[in-house]
């Protein structure tokens, strides 16, 4: 398709996932970044749940990816474990998923967006690694004396679900970023990448927003390589504007 | 409506607009702060199209906003005007808009919306202040030698396009932003607030949110008051989540 060829919609690109998700168009946010660089030719969706695991996100599948096809997404990120791999025990038990549960719930979202769309590109993102010290600092920071005394994530269990997060990735031959590992490469990664412990910094952002581009371009799902949804407006011609729009 | 109710569906907010809408995406911009405020709430749609004017607008109306009223935005900015402006005879020209017609395109904007949605909530944004000493340097910058002798824009003229902006919202009683008075009353305007005389800085982005926000609040569309579209993590049962997606 011609660049200045008139499509007048775009496709729409959906990132799934808990807060840290969410929390993606902050200023210097990932998902933000990634609205710019698709700019004009496909549409980020930002659908992100602060403070839930898979087993949770299982009842807004329906909702936000319906069953009848209507109009699917051509590519969704997935990003959830951080929550799943709450310690049972301590002060985020609540949120808990087991190892083997979680896996099998990524399972269940993958295979429902793939019977939403044969053609849609899935991107698995396991969580990022856990700084144990930031949590304690970031609950004290905000409780004082009652603060945890001991840290509700721990980077060892967080790694076992990025784990199984890559061996289903793995299983089901789709693209998956290894965060856990990925961050752990960089130096001073604790207070880089990570705000307090478990939520992005600015860097940290930059570090997802480059994975996501790299794996999507990978894929086919290429910016530079898209076509803008209208001509550009080098091509409009001055005194017969309606031609471009034909 | 409670805010732990399922809703399942966002109201949509589309920026209309040109470059500044464009670019509203980038680092600090004012179209992210915008996703962020609304997050969970609703979703921010980015129209904006670099270099276009009003008459190219218009061509754009019936496949952005199409006229079956299917699932129309709760709210839209239309943020034209800068590129109107130009003036004739000088180096983008062929953007120019004469004065009444960008007025009478505004209105056939305004007016399709309506059509789209009786209670659709408008706003229009006037063209940001020109500092042409600004755009002079940046063209120096980018042309050297070569660059124009003169701005192809200029704030006298850019005013007036603003000031038919701010009729017509009186004439259709409808919201307006006096983006080109309300930054000239902060001293440095020209350097504070634009980066190359025309396009915003992330303060000038800022001025635009605080804006938005402001107008958007006062017609009641407050992302406070405004319910989750699912429940929030706190309020589903660790051993009964079901009942929270009920």
């Amino acid at each position: 398709m011609g660049s200045s060829e008139i499509r007048g919609s775009r496709p729409r690109i959906v990132l799934f996932g808990d807060s840290i998700t969410e929390q993606s168009f902050r200023p210097g946010g990932w998902g933000a970044a990634l609205a710019d660089v698709y700019s004009r030719k496909a549409d980020i969706t930002i659908r992100g749940y602060g403070g839930y695991n898979t087993r949770w996100a299982l009842h807004l599948l329906g909702h936000i990816f319906p069953s009848d096809g209507s109009a699917p997404p051509v590519a969704v990120t997935i990003f959830f474990g951080a929550n799943d791999a709450a310690l049972l025990g301590r002060n985020s038990h609540r949120q808990h998923v087991p190892l083997k549960e979680y896996k099998d719930n990524l399972r269940l979202i993958v295979q429902h967006l793939k019977e939403s769309s044969p053609t849609i590109l899935i991107v698995l993102i396991t969580p990022p690694p856990i700084d144990e010290d930031g949590r304690m600092e970031f609950a004290r920071s905000v409780y004082g004396d009652k603060a945890m005394k001991l840290p509700e994530r721990t980077n060892e269990v967080t790694g076992l679900y990025a784990k199984e997060c890559i061996n289903l990735a793995a299983e089901l031959q789709i693209p998956c970023i290894n965060l856990w590992s990925k961050m752990q490469e960089t130096e001073g990664w604790q207070k880089k990448f990570l705000s307090d412990g478990l939520h992005l910094t600015e860097e940290g952002n930059g570090a997802v927003f480059r994975e996501v581009v790299r794996v999507f371009s990978e894929a086919g799902l290429n910016a530079d390589s898209m076509p803008y949804d209208f001509p550009h407006h080098s091509v409009i011609s001055g005194d017969n504007p309606e031609q471009a729009f034909l």
